[in-house]
């Protein structure tokens, strides 16, 4: 049966979760492999879903002020080499340019891995009152990063990114931007991917090269690991002394800016594929659906079927995203796999019979629940339930997000709740690099984020015992 | 005075257009020279444009099927190999990337010229039977030339584009798909940016490496020079033979698939430059005009300006793109000078009379009529304004176009309208090479393209005097 071999393709994700990943990006046909190694080729079906989270977060940006533009791909060594933890941050994984148009060239250019010393040296020649700030600028575009491992999606030596990059009069208005932009992210998780995320600031191990402050949306996949998919960072002055950007202030006195920068990648395409997916296939979330209803006729050779469909796909295209599976080489039971596979919410059957009543059958992808309803109330049911199957997903997510949440107030318990519940673990911390450095050698989880709705659960460290500063969210991660 | 300072800034059009050019482009904030030697950063005000030529180009070819992709940025030297006149169209001026996290690497990565070869071998990859087909994908990307001599826009060796790349069952349906993206093209200059085009093909000489033909739109700069403004190829099997693009045909045999690309580029925005601006500076169609109405209060320091100025600003900015200049640091004067160079189609005027009288004045960037309008139809004349700016500005182009072509039967006609009337020749051409090269070693012209609506002017060439096969368009280019 053509319908079995379909299904079977797929890894079981249970039992090997990280190659299910992998069979459903490329099954899916969200990506794939290309020539060039540790980067792919994004296929229009998951191009479509960049695409509605780019223009769901570039709306939301331009609301609060955010401009686009766009700078160059390449940048100069020297300009890397400025802020000093940036360039050993940064320099071990970039992509360096030496030759071009025939010729050796003189200083290396690296492809950019981030943009903050590009942008910077233009800022400074931009900037010279207080009446040009704030500069609130973003750009839509692609960064290079050689790692060694790579995963479509989750990491990638190429990947398509926003990164926002501002400039303040004030340390007050630079920190209220970056929290902003956090809660930007953390809106497009949890209302268009339907994830929900914690909230919460990076420890100084975990904080981006150069920043005083990283902030991140921490999301949790099917197998109960964390998944980054959002930062702001506050720079301070971190960028603008070394680029010399300053402006004469309210005083005419010259003082150096405050910065921030902030981004979200396609790895948001990999959290929606690890968050919701199940052993069907990928689930979308309604809202970044690039098909959201699919119509299969049933018995479609007999008279009237696809007039009928034809008639139905008119009718819910002026309201919702949706495609019509007439394909006559395939079988209804393959099409209806195909297209859990694919993840599209809403699944429209009609045949002969169903068209005599009046009615067809729709078929929720997230609860495989099937529902008779009658042709006339179509649009609307059609919309309650992309609503309700938008929220059940995130329901669902936020559920297994409190049942595989544990709290640890020794590393026994934590050790052990990693074994029997890999998860989120909440636990006092005190502090000390070292003590996240023994508690990820010993349970392979590390610091998420302190989170903004910290919780004190003890006066002690979880690992050493000695006074506690924060509750820290531990996880293993992708 | 600030105002006449502040014109005098920028070199007069009629004396050094090409200087008059780059005034604009820095004085406008459009873009700035970067770090990158030969690459610009393009700021909001430029940046805004490209994205209403984006948001109007790609719904344009949604609504004929197409569909984004991504493909990586990097292309292994082997691929790019493949095609013979392709690498030795593009293999002189590419970027190559020799070195990566940390290690020299075994072969070379060049940065994309073009993606023909990145994603002909993954379409090889996708691609089995006829039913598979079209592959209808576009990208938008940046993409690298490395050229000697740049220019902001027309010639930068970075620039953002789309390309489009499609694969197809039969030659036809492939070159009516070529056709079809050129009229697309023909309507984003036309009928967005206001600028008349040529519609045309390529001669031999002056098509894209690895194609059949080459489609073009030309376009005409106030100088009388002509500017390529956006290509359609055909490809035929050029590249499906080399890169292996096969499928199983409707009799069951293989077949090479058919191909396209086609593409336009922030050249675009260039264009717009040369095409409208005039000594006041830059002059934006109101169809790409990031703010169409600019208001500036007069006396705004007088009860009730600038509460007015508010309330109208609400009003408008429902149906329009509005901004309030009420920047206390400088005069009137000078934001009359500002918002012209930075050419906002509508200037709004207000002060304490106009308010009495219930009225304001609106000010045109196009022939700098003013007229005055009572606030109660405000928002129905600037929408009517705002069209007729449009309609009045390609009109302009038009008309120009017109008197800058001449027909020329001989090479002296030739060189004497090129010498008084710098502009478009149309002239027979025998179809030779060597006419071409000598025509443009003696006037400094390179033919353009012929017309897809070519008249017969006669039956010579204009230059060696042998039968004539086509007309030409002739001109000094950009």
């Amino acid at each position: 049966m053509e319908n079995n071999d379909f299904v079977k393709d797929i890894t079981n994700i249970d039992e090997d979760f990280a190659r299910w990943y992998t069979d459903i990006v490329i099954k899916a046909e969200l990506a794939d492999y290309a020539d060039t190694k540790g980067c792919i080729a994004i296929r229009p079906y998951g191009f479509a879903i960049w695409e509605a989270i780019k223009n769901y977060a570039d709306k939301k940006f331009k609301e609060t002020g955010i401009e686009n533009v766009y700078f160059p791909v390449l940048i100069p060594e020297s300009l890397l080499q400025k802020e000093k933890d940036h360039v050993e941050g940064f320099a071990p994984e970039v992509a360096w340019v030496t030759e071009a148009g025939g010729e050796k060239l003189d200083e290396r250019l690296c492809i950019r891995p981030t943009s903050e010393t590009i942008i910077s040296t233009m800022y400074s020649k931009w900037l010279s009152s207080w009446r040009d700030l704030p500069f609130l600028y973003n750009q839509w575009c692609s960064v290079l990063r050689w790692e060694k491992e790579t995963r479509p999606f989750l990491r990638s030596r190429e990947f398509l990114w926003q990164e926002g990059h501002t400039i303040h009069e004030t340390e007050k208005e630079a920190q209220d931007r970056t929290i902003q932009m956090l809660e930007i992210y953390s809106d497009v998780a949890e209302n268009l991917l339907a994830i929900p995320v914690i909230k919460g600031i990076k420890t100084e191990s975990e904080k981006f090269a150069g920043a005083v402050a990283t902030y991140t949306i921490e999301s949790m996949t099917h197998d109960g690991r964390a998944l980054q998919s959002g930062t702001s960072h506050y720079f301070g002055q971190n960028f603008t002394k070394p680029f010399d950007i300053k402006f004469q202030n309210r005083e005419g006195k010259e003082e150096y800016a405050y910065q921030t920068s902030w981004g979200i990648s396609t790895r948001l395409i990999g959290a929606i594929i690890m968050a919701h997916g199940d052993n069907r296939g990928l689930k979308l979330p309604p809202k970044v659906a690039p098909i959201q209803v699919v119509i299969v006729p049933i018995a479609q050779h007999k008279e009237g079927v696809l007039e009928k469909v034809e008639e139905l796909n008119k009718k819910l295209s002026d309201k919702f995203r949706v495609k019509v599976d007439d394909r006559d080489k395939y079988s209804p039971g393959y099409k209806f796999n195909y297209w859990e596979m694919k993840g599209a919410p809403i699944r429209l059957e009609i045949g002969p019979r169903d068209i005599e009543n009046n009615e067809c059958i729709l078929v929720r992808r997230d609860n495989q629940e099937k529902i008779k309803v009658s042709l006339e109330n179509l649009e609307n049911e059609v919309s309650k339930l992309l609503e309700d199957i938008q929220k059940n997903m995130f329901e669902m997510c936020k559920e297994r997000m409190k049942e595989k949440t544990t709290i640890a107030t020794n590393l026994e318990e934590f050790k052990n709740a990693m074994d029997t519940n890999q998860g989120f673990i909440n636990a006092m911390w005190c502090g000390d690099e070292e003590c996240e450095n023994k508690i990820k050698e010993l349970t392979g989880a590390k610091s998420r984020c302190i989170p903004f709705n910290e919780t004190k659960i003890s006066d002690k460290c979880v690992c050493c015992g000695k006074e506690a500063k924060n509750m820290v969210i531990w996880a293993r991660q992708y």
